[in-house]
């Protein structure tokens, strides 16, 4: 299995803190060590690092904790491999063009053989996990389906939300997705968010002793959400998503929410 | 205009040195400092860094001259803006994928407006430059021709050849492609190589006191080819490519050289 980080924020933001927690689990208080990988948005453009060594103890990874990346949409991944060799090409994120947009994925979960169920089209896996042929395959039931970005993105993530049902009901498929303009992020039975904003107060690393205090580093506009496979602080309220819910998540703020009554 | 640097090799190889010289020329001793990118592959994934900063005073590639990345194909470019505005998202290399591979692209030159001419298909640009457009054309032409990769890669480099007249017609048009396979390289007016076997000797960069005295990083058996713009060192005889000569080189070595007759 693996663990996920994300990111949504209504003002580009630095999100050092949540990292350092997040690849603290990648080998030193826990088993995620076979690779870890992030991708900035800024702007249109990613700026996106990875390496096949744990993160806990990785110079790519330190170097990153001590850099002020700031960004508005962030997705972050430590690996535990399960399908699919230790390299490269198997580290998440995964990244893919639809609509002149970066679209970038990662997952946590197992769908062992889903690669003989969802058939593929115009995006092929580069390498050879579950996680990227499921991506491989839900971009190209999007863009078979929207042949340009539907005017009304409530449409599309009621599409996605649709298709996820088939990985949802195979097994578990907790991911997060986003085309740059929004954080898609959908639970499977484990992934946790807390939205800060003003009064901003203090925070307190779980898996490292590293604290920080929000209301000097942000001004009363500011909202960021993280979202991670477990909470990252342990003085804050993180809320535990339901099976089966995906939530859409722009500039901070939560814009959709979704749940089946069958899940 | 911009610079690029290329490296091909039969053992995977540390390009700090190529590196270090090609980032002087982003802001010190040239004018190129409007963002810069480099991918490494590494079978068949590729670790890419990039940063919006002139690579001469940057943090990201300050830090990328003390990390030992060894790769098989590397393809680096040093941007000065002329279309496309400063974004993350105009930084080159570009990557798309086709055939289930990573395809990387950097290319120097100047092809204005050439967007009106080139249609596009299943790629679309992220940015704005016209080389990300030529990027996407090109890999649609060839996905179009070849739904699946073909047999005899000379084919495939025979139709890139084929294609890029188009493109060294119209302006100047000097780029780097890779799939991970093959480093090809193409040049309209301003490209140099030079091969590096046993015996090794020490060489010395151009835009800063740096040496490197390669007998002492390397087996007899290592054959390492770099590419770049301009010469990177001042004491070894690069090779100045002809203007319409295409050059393929895999792990180290030319497998291929087109030059038309009436280019």
């Amino acid at each position: 299995m693996c663990q996920l980080m994300g990111m949504s924020a209504n003002v580009p933001t630095d999100a050092r803190f949540s990292f350092t927690g997040l690849v603290e689990r990648a080998g030193r208080t826990d088993v995620h060590k076979d690779g870890w990988g992030i991708t900035f948005y800024r702007g249109k453009g990613v700026q996106e690092f990875r390496d096949l060594q744990a993160g806990s103890d990785c110079d790519v990874a330190n170097f990153l904790k001590q850099q002020c990346i700031k960004s508005d949409i962030v997705i972050g991944h430590i690996r535990q491999a399960n399908v699919g060799a230790l390299t490269l090409e198997n580290t998440h994120p995964f990244r893919r063009e639809l609509w002149g947009e970066n679209w970038t994925f990662a997952h946590n979960g197992q769908l062992k053989d889903i690669d003989t169920i969802l058939p593929l089209g115009r995006y092929l896996p580069v390498g050879t996990t579950d996680s990227e042929h499921i991506f491989c395959w839900l971009l190209d039931q999007i863009a078979t389906a929207f042949p340009t970005r539907p005017s009304d993105p409530t449409q599309l993530y009621a599409f996605i939300y649709e298709k996820r049902a088939q990985l949802h009901a195979y097994d578990v498929c907790n991911f997060m997705l986003s085309d740059g303009h929004a954080l898609i992020v959908h639970c499977s039975n484990n992934l946790h968010w807390i939205t800060r904003r003003a009064p901003f107060g203090p925070a307190l690393l779980k898996d490292i002793e590293v604290s920080v205090d929000f209301s000097t580093e942000t001004t009363e506009k500011d909202v960021v959400t993280v979202f991670a496979t477990q909470p990252l602080t342990t003085n804050e309220t993180w809320i535990k998503m339901q099976p089966g819910e995906m939530l859409v998540f722009e500039q901070g703020e939560q814009t959709g929410r979704f749940l089946a009554s069958d899940d």
